[in-house]
């Protein structure tokens, strides 16, 4: 018996003050991003594999596959960057640019092993598509920064990079993709023991190989730029300290730049990041709460080519830090409970409407009960008051 | 590449409009839910198969199935009853009785060949556990045709039905379990040709047969069930039309007495109703809303004897019936479309960020423009206003 009442690997049930919570945070983040003109989408959650798989990220083994009726296979949506590719390419094709896109689900990647990594989890987001300078990603980082402050959260972190800068060091040097590969691995795990190796391996003046060797430790506040500016001898790498140095005046004016650290170490996981990429963290809490970035070659494996930017809030993260931090969601507001004794559930009925009316969260009791039954009642359901009817 | 672009069969998205209608629709849900004292609970989207299939019900083919990395069978949930059961029955068995719970959701069933009938489908709805009368299903009916209304809808009825009328008819003739399966089946599809030859097969005094071949025709006001009752001669089907009645009187109370007819064919296609049974319908919609029904017996396929009746609303049903009464749901409110000049856009920040402030959907352009291309802009992207600062 006991099997059939479990939840499977990596997924969870929500009980109602949890629920509540969620909801709460999700209502707000979606008043959030239509303040700020972007619009709600909803994807199915199945997509056929060929769609999630189409990027050429290595994403197969952690999908959620199964066959439709016709023996083709589809795999639950593992994030929804790749859905809203998919419809600003097809059904939203003709629509004015900038698309400024959000939405709010849940996504399922298989995990193993991994302390506090659901299966499936809930994420809120942005796509913003059609634009490719800093004005756009600016708005992205205000928006992620504002979406962790309605979200409740005082004590956070931004940690913001540009994928460039590696790159266009990586290049300087004419480096062999596999080498580059190699390296951008060992930058996104923090192994400055293996990076050092492999740069040391390559046999590069010591300046250069002194720059490769740093990116991971170009990590601070805005003068971190001009350490990492003096470093780079090529456009690519000088461009994306300029990016960067542009995101950060614009976050100045949106009054979230205290909340940034520059990090040019960061890479992410996706392979599809080609500019600005972020990271949010809380004291406490070992994992990320949002992520995002620039992704300008995406939609173009879609068939239209379109520059884009966009980030996902992780829902439950966000309120084990919000727990963490003592900030509470608990936003039930239960504020009558009415009970009677024998006849009266038609005036119960009666005064319950009437005070529903003005907006009041009321139970009404389904059976008829001595006044001290329905005072334990109110008590145990967490009611306010007790209205009996006698 | 087009095969990439489209979503599996039986799947849709919801455009900017349409999942705004979508949204809109949910939040007066939860709103109403919530001021009925219900709490929201969200359950996986995956369930074990066992889980799903433990009440009996042969629903196995209609299921999107999976493996989890362990080889055991996933399913995902084809209606939110089932796991809102294993939750009351697991990690809320010790909440107080009676558990009001909501909940709003997709759920996924395969069907073939049926048109507007989708294979991932919304829905919203509660479940009320642990009260057996007839001031639970009264609450229930009044709380379904609230959510109709706060919808939007004008326009609809509830069929209201009781299983145990028909069962107290074919027991008070002792006929065999497959006899009556076959009867309520022809019942259910309102297959009066073949009810009749059931039923004349069976050779019972010509009341008898009369009665039970008029159980479809038992359709109308509230005048049809004193015409159902001189029918019965057992107190199963005579306690179905009193627990009828003493609904229709607490719902005179509710006020929505008006939206309620009486069909004593209504039997739905889940085997596990054991009471009051309805349907919503509205015009030109040729299928059901919303659904519901006592379910008495399903919490004790899981381990704890618990009565328990509740309802769900088909969200994308109720916004096909809104549309086609000529009700909108358009809650698009796009106030102020901002642009700028060159060198403004740090102005256009402060002047969004203030107008946000006071709630107003803001967008700023995100390249500088011609007060022209502004104002085209702003029409283009349907924004009441716009302010350009030059």
């Amino acid at each position: 018996m006991s099997e059939i009442l479990e939840t499977p690997y990596g997924t969870r049930d929500f009980l109602p003050r949890e629920a509540a919570a969620k909801r709460a945070i999700e209502n707000r983040l979606a008043k959030l991003f239509s303040e700020f003109g972007y619009e709600e989408v909803v994807t199915p959650t199945m997509e056929f594999l060929e769609t999630l798989t189409n990027s050429g990220a290595e994403i197969e083994s952690n999908l959620f596959k199964m066959f439709d009726q016709n023996n083709r296979t589809l795999a639950l949506h593992h994030e929804m960057t790749t859905p809203i590719a998919r419809l600003a390419v097809s059904r939203l094709k003709d629509a004015p640019l900038p698309l400024k896109l959000s939405y709010n689900t849940s996504v399922f990647r298989f995990r193993k092993n991994q302390p506090e990594r659901q299966c499936e989890f809930y994420q809120a987001g942005v796509e913003l598509l059609g634009v490719s300078n800093a004005f756009a990603d600016a708005e992205i980082i205000a928006l992620a920064a504002q979406g962790l402050k309605v979200s409740g959260l005082k004590d956070f972190t931004i940690c913001l990079g540009q994928v460039e800068f590696a790159n266009g060091l990586m290049e300087e040097n004419n480096l062999p993709p596999n080498v580059q590969t190699e390296i951008k691995n060992a930058i996104e795990h923090h192994n400055i023991v293996g990076l050092k190796k492999i740069v040391d391996a390559l046999n590069l003046d010591k300046n250069s190989a002194d720059s490769l060797k740093k990116i991971p430790t170009l990590h601070g506040g805005i003068e971190i730029l001009e350490t990492a500016r003096a470093l780079a001898k090529n456009q690519k790498s000088i461009a994306a300290i300029n990016n960067l140095q542009e995101i950060y005046k614009l976050a100045e004016i949106y009054g979230v730049a205290d909340k940034i650290i520059f990090d040019l170490g960061i890479i992410r996981d996706f392979e599809y990041y080609t500019g600005m990429v972020f990271e949010a963290y809380a004291p406490n809490v070992g994992y990320s709460l949002a992520g995002g970035g620039r992704y300008d070659h995406m939609l173009k494996d879609f068939g239209l080519a379109c520059p884009a930017t966009g980030f996902a809030l992780g829902i439950e993260r966000i309120l084990t830090a919000c727990e963490r931090q003592g900030i509470s969601n608990d936003v039930q507001n239960k504020n009558i409970y009415i009970s009677y004794d024998e006849n009266n559930f038609g005036a119960a009925i009666k005064k319950a409407s009437e005070l529903r009316a003005e907006g009041k969260v009321v139970e009404i009791s389904l059976t008829p009960q001595t006044e001290d039954d329905a005072k334990k009642s109110q008590v145990e359901k967490n009611y306010t008051e007790l209205i009996y009817l006698k």
